[in-house]
């Protein structure tokens, strides 16, 4: 999963006009690295070339410097034409996110995996529900709930076969529940306040407890309020793997968790230009985990490769079948294989353009597929 | 389909706490029935007991009880804090449903299956088209349109190659025509206002015959002022059994419509709490006819269990899949199987949660499926 | 697909029935065209004729007569009831529909093949982006953009390992890029504005060029600043037939490009009742290519005859089914193949009705498929 920034490559002409036009605000602080970019359909195509600034940590070393490079960029397009701004604006998301692949432009992670302690054989996780202050993008704070202090909450996993323990301390103001949405378990374990358990007060904890039967791409969210709960993070994925070993041969896998409404549009939590970037080595094969937490339906397009539909909501397709857009309803999940046969920065976004772009650039349900050599 | 409320089953710890809060607004007529609930994997849960309040029947020998515990509630939650105020808002709802189930808490019921009368071997139905207030939530009254005074429209069953007439009577204060969505029959009885037939003025009549040639879940419902109509109920299920026999073994079959806009978000014509409950013996396989006339998509969500989806539009998939929640679009139909193997109350709603859950608790597209020893 | 607009027929009542309401406002310049119309299913619903009137094309020879009926036809409904105008307004907008065959009521037409030209064996297009004013219902003008002056833009069609070239120069008073959706091609040639290469700035050009790897039903759309862009009509189809020869065997195919939002409800650029009509002899098979360009899922429902769904996004299903409903969700296109079986004018139309049909009759995502003998 190590990924370096100097893979990244972006054509020279292109860095080189943006630079003219962007450089008073835009430091260089980084130097450029290029290299070239092989055509691989016999054009005679431009040569290509990376540019990346590196950035100045801000004061918590966690990136501030988005917030600086923002102040300097509202004082040079005043200047600008309404046409000129929009380039200028699309530039910026674009080198925002560049930026933010090397040092994370806002504070806070989600989506990381958690290991299970042993106890007498049975994996232990514990989840606290917390309120917190969540930046989804640069300087853009929401009041969000997420477990462990994190949206999306920690990625828990684990094989069929599993018994497994869950410790969920509510540390909200308000009551919860928790539903593990996808798992076949007892009806007393399936987490729906007052339906299968009492809600879990204020400063009070519940214990779930179960064995995992289904293996596959599940998740785990509020199931008390939870409209208003869910909507604001208090959701994660829980991954089964099958007895018989995990299911796809793949380099690497990616879980993304979409989100809608509270927090903006959202992948594990943050928006365009704070999405991670998705990599791969050209030849590599990757597994994408989708999940839709939201109130809408995101139909989520790759550039440049299709993607292969291979189980719903953890269950097998028994035809799976390729696409360059899926459409993912909210409570489902898909398990989509990439093959990366195809260097370069891929797009890859929500196909409801109001979910991803307007003339300020890209945000939201946007993040990119990078395959380098 | 004879489900006795005493095979519900809730946790007796939920219950007492409950009872101590909403204690003064729920009078226990009735008697609470205890019953242990086996956890099946292993696990030491809590056992479990059922707790429903019977409710004294409102003049009308409907069900008028709900209003007045409402009333009783009101200024019992004066006094609690708002994240109480979320939870005991909760309970009553689900307290409602699991009442209403015993007896209804609205006036009114829709989706009631219409024996055919014969007529020298044509099966014979008559629909009338027809203004009314419709009760689709316990005292929420909204001016509907149904077919038979209902909504749904009553349930129409047929066999492939049964030749069928149905008279439709007009007694709305605008014209109105019945399409027969998903039939294939012949255009001038495909029941498009003008473009197949003279709209059915006020107070006229028109007549349909055809015959049935394609098996499936299919539907019926206005298609003249449509976005109007049927948006406020002129809707029903039309289900034609293949000629060599009913296509699924199973205990039983649920037919379920659902709307949203001017009636809320309805399934057969009623929002949560006043939805059907859903019901099954352990081991019992049950069919569901999923059918959408609203105007947005509806991912439903089974807890617990997977469906088997079976067919589109009456149309066996040629690789039926499984799933736990099926994105239902507007003008589909969808036949799932669900094999009951797990006692409980298993949430089941549509997981756009803004359709199915507010602070308020649950309401609009959510339902049980009850599964009893 | 040479239609003869003799070849409609409608129920001569109902003509009648509509020629006394509106008489006025609809001279009947042509003829009634009498044919019988056989039921095909042994009932002994009545005959049927055709009844189209014949337009005085407008000044600029495209079909200004739209604009005088409507002027009529409003002083005329002032004095019906409100129920009846509802009618009056249906029976409208089907005649005008009805009349658009023959003679265009809109001004503009799109989606039109655009053929290359050969230069050293590489196919070549030029594309250019326009600001322009266009009628997407008659006397409705929306500020649109489109690919060499129309929307959709023109059809491209090539084969799997053509060498195309293609060369867009911007006419907008912004930026723009081209993406070529759904094809696998180098990244630089992918056309993401800034991400793959730079933006063409208002006045500039830009050369794609690029391999034709995989066949299917693709798209081209603007890739910057691309929700208003695409949005506003800069779209349109991108068809690669297999090396092997066309992959469906089908008497004629349509392409229908929707959209949503800024010039309302359309499909290739044109509302009800400007949208195309689908034609069919009794007996053909036809190819329809869904693409959707909006912000919308958009259910499209056929009346009458199921379609086989037959591959997204250019990739062959494993196990092709049945439906009568496809939900294509945006980004996504479908081939689906329809046996045109039945005679008859079948509605066909967006199952999200509030997006097809108000009081004031049918509009935007509505058109027919009209099959004859």
């Amino acid at each position: 999963m190590a990924f370096t920034i100097e893979d990244l490559r972006l054509p020279r002409r292109m860095f080189l006009k943006r630079a003219a036009v962007v450089g008073a605000a835009v430091p260089m602080a980084g130097g450029l690295i290029a290299a070239a970019c092989s055509d691989g359909s016999g054009g005679a195509e431009a040569a290509a070339q990376v540019a990346i600034k590196t950035t100045t940590p801000g004061p918590d070393g966690s990136g501030g410097g988005a917030q600086v490079t923002a102040t300097a960029t509202q004082t040079e397009t005043a200047e600008l034409a309404d046409w000129e701004k929009i380039d200028h604006d699309h530039a910026k998301g674009i080198e925002l996110f560049l930026e933010n692949i090397k040092s994370p432009l806002t504070r806070g992670k989600g989506n990381v995996e958690l290991a299970p302690r042993m106890e007498n054989g049975v994996k232990v996780w514990d989840l606290t529900c917390d309120e917190l202050e969540w930046e989804t993008v640069p300087g853009g704070f929401e009041k969000g709930r997420g477990y462990n202090n994190m949206i999306s909450g920690p990625i828990l996993r684990g094989v069929e076969g599993d018994r497994v323990r869950i410790h969920v301390k509510n540390n909200l103001k308000e009551s919860t529940s928790t539903h593990w949405h996808g798992l076949l378990i007892p009806n007393n374990m399936d987490g729906v306040g007052i339906l299968t358990q009492p809600e879990i007060k204020p400063g009070e904890s519940f214990t779930y407890e179960f064995s995992l039967r289904n293996a596959g791409t599940h998740m785990y969210h509020a199931h008390h309020n939870s409209m208003d709960q869910v909507n604001r993070g208090l959701l994660g994925a829980f991954i089964v793997e099958p007895a018989s070993g995990p299911r796809y041969q793949v380099a690497k896998e990616y879980v993304l968790v979409m989100n809608d409404s509270s927090l903006g549009y959202t992948i594990n939590g943050k928006g365009f230009p704070a999405t991670d970037v998705l990599t791969a080595k050209k030849g590599e094969k990757i597994l994408i985990r989708w999940m839709n937490e939201g109130l809408m339906n995101h139909p989520m397009h790759l550039h440049g490769l299709p993607m292969q539909v291979m189980a719903i909501d953890g269950y097998p397709l028994p035809a799976p079948y390729l696409c360059d857009t899926i459409d993912v309803a909210p409570g489902n999940r898909y398990d989509t294989l990439v093959d990366c046969t195809e260097e370069g920065l891929w797009a890859f976004h929500c196909h409801i353009l109001s979910h991803a772009e307007s003339p300020a650039g890209f945000f939201g349900l946007t993040t990119v597929l990078a395959i380098t050599a």
